[in-house]
């Protein structure tokens, strides 16, 4: 089986490569040729998306429409310079059971 | 590059774990135990705090969102049943040209 | 000046008509044919849309996002035959010291 | 029908002068104490809240989380010094049928 992080880093390296391709021959460079605000448009709707598919409770909808979700961030991570290695290692710190209990005892 | 490289499947046992652990000790558990609802609520929360912090451009707070809203994605994906290994799947696929074109094709 | 929840009374109305119109001629009629996903789908898109005007500070582009936040608001309401009576009601309750007082209280 | 047709403007300005109310005491004021990024969070999870309760059906839970939803956008217009009768009059514009028919001919 291939490696989680290796699946969110090679796609993140393909989106960096489309980021300057053609807008009229990739998604992901019109996405940016639109600009931010684009961008995080698709976030917010891909996210209602995601909450929509869960809530209905379809597993094959729930896996699109989180797979979109996270297609759009590593391009809004992307757009604005943030390598996806920084969220992976920030989630790495949260693995540990410190991480998680920490947020508990915030209490969020 | 990290050694740790299945960071996602990692945090994703972790929190399968936590789903039936002490809401009293662990946040996650107590998530799981408020409800579906209140996880999609974080979902949409910490989506919005992503979109916030690219807008505004401080690139330590759009890692620390962004892993929020993955992890919460996370926690999504684990009171829907499902693997993240699917979700990664349907990345996997999107990461070669033709999926990142397909979408281009369908005008998305 | 008109009346504000009049403004919302008349739009709610008028989208009230559109729900069975031809989809060809009518936006509304469209977003109901669709379907309850598809209208949710929008008010999480203009949601975000607005958030990120604000985050951006134009006042003129503001006043446009909300506008369309609210509008598909309403449509969602039509959608799930409430009327926006029931909401402007409860928006009274709100208004007075109490209302927002007991939400203080409750430390949302 | 209600004699306090002003429901929305009666709000905001109420909500205005808690603007610069005590923290301590008042929700509103807590918000804006706390800032546009605080307050545009709310806006985010209030809608997911409106979605998921549409999504689930029960119509009450939908008046609830709708007013909630409009309840922080005021909040919002407030903290951006957008006065509420700027976004009424362009819903009021998008009443008529041109205005709706304008979005579906820009095929949106």
């Amino acid at each position: 089986m291939s490696e989680a992080a290796d699946t969110l880093r090679a796609l993140a390296a393909t989106l960096e490569q489309r980021k300057g391709a053609d807008p009229d021959t990739s998604y992901v460079a019109r996405l940016h040729h639109k600009g931010l605000d684009a961008i995080l448009k698709k976030v917010g709707e891909e996210a209602t998306e995601a909450v929509v598919a869960a809530k209905g409770g379809d597993r094959e909808q729930i896996v699109y429409e989180t797979a979109d979700l996270w297609f759009h961030t590593l391009v809004m991570l992307s757009a604005s310079d943030v390598p996806v290695d920084a969220v992976l290692a920030e989630l790495e710190r949260r693995a540990g059971r410190s991480g998680i209990e920490e947020k508990a005892a915030r209490g969020e």
